[in-house]
């Protein structure tokens, strides 16, 4: 532990070391810049298949504009998910739930991942890229070498940055709803 | 028991209610038009989250020209499906798997369906829209509204007239894949 302190606060003495939106990670650490940039650093934690507090995580969805969803069918999907990612932060000794993903998966072939969402006071500042990168290291840990995802317009570049390719061979993501 | 038997022998001698491809389901069993066309009708058994022969599904893949995969890792990918369907029928008296599909699912709000593979014998009867809206009513019954499939080229014609859609609201299919 000693090595890891000093290291960070080696790191937050050198604020040139950082370019905007840089991360350091560091076991389950990233450090971003703090928001208000007066050169402080925020430690940002990851945690995978940890609890999660739904009411956290309802709050988070709120915060980017989601549908409210049914907390006991919310509490289905994450029991039944393969891998949940979370990114949290201490503040008065409160942690606060800032990021969110999660995957499906048959734990051997395949994963498709859903509900990707950082907290929009954390947007910009590349953890979306890092929970992403940590899923894919999950993932690829199981050998599962199909990672899928269904991404909306907006975020199509976000994910190529990260290398998912649109409809590789001509397939084609498709939707059933109930009529 | 013996009112099904009836209804059935009553459809097998009126072959003129058939038109090309269609199939008659009475609980979980289709009846299609024999290979041979030679009047007689096939029963073909419907199941779903039954015990599945690895060795079978194996047999069925190689006959689509599927790239093996190794046995314990589809032991795995079953295991962990939420949804299972089987068509198989009998002769004498063995057991002849002749399609099946499979769905992982968070149970909740999303499901993807995967491996939907009918034997070339029997393609072209019905059987794979038949064994689609059997996983469809079934995701339907767990209240999951958020059906989705990954469609190569070639079957995307097939699953729209399922009332699959292509890219809704621009949302794209993305891949990412070891490198």
């Amino acid at each position: 532990m000693t090595f890891w302190k000093s290291f960070f606060k080696q790191q937050r003495n050198h604020n040139n070391n950082f370019k905007n939106n840089e991360i350091m990670t560091r076991r389950n650490i990233l450090l971003i810049k703090d928001l208000n940039n007066n050169g402080e650093y925020l430690d940002i934690y990851l945690n995978i298949n940890n609890n999660i507090s739904l009411y956290d995580l309802e709050k988070l969805c709120d915060s980017v504009g989601w549908v409210k969803r049914p907390i006991k069918k919310v509490k289905t999907a994450i029991d039944n998910s393969f891998l949940i990612v979370c990114l949290s932060y201490y503040k008065d000794n409160k942690k606060n739930l800032i990021g969110f993903a999660r995957a499906t998966s048959d734990n051997s072939f395949n994963a498709t991942i859903w509900d990707v969402v950082i907290h929009p006071e954390f947007q910009g500042k590349g953890l979306g890229k890092e929970l992403m990168k940590q899923i894919i290291k999950k993932l690829r840990h199981y050998d599962i070498s199909t990672i899928t995802l269904f991404a909306d317009p907006q975020v199509i570049k976000f994910y190529k940055h990260l290398g998912f390719v649109v409809d590789p061979d001509g397939i084609k993501g498709m939707f059933w709803y109930p009529s």
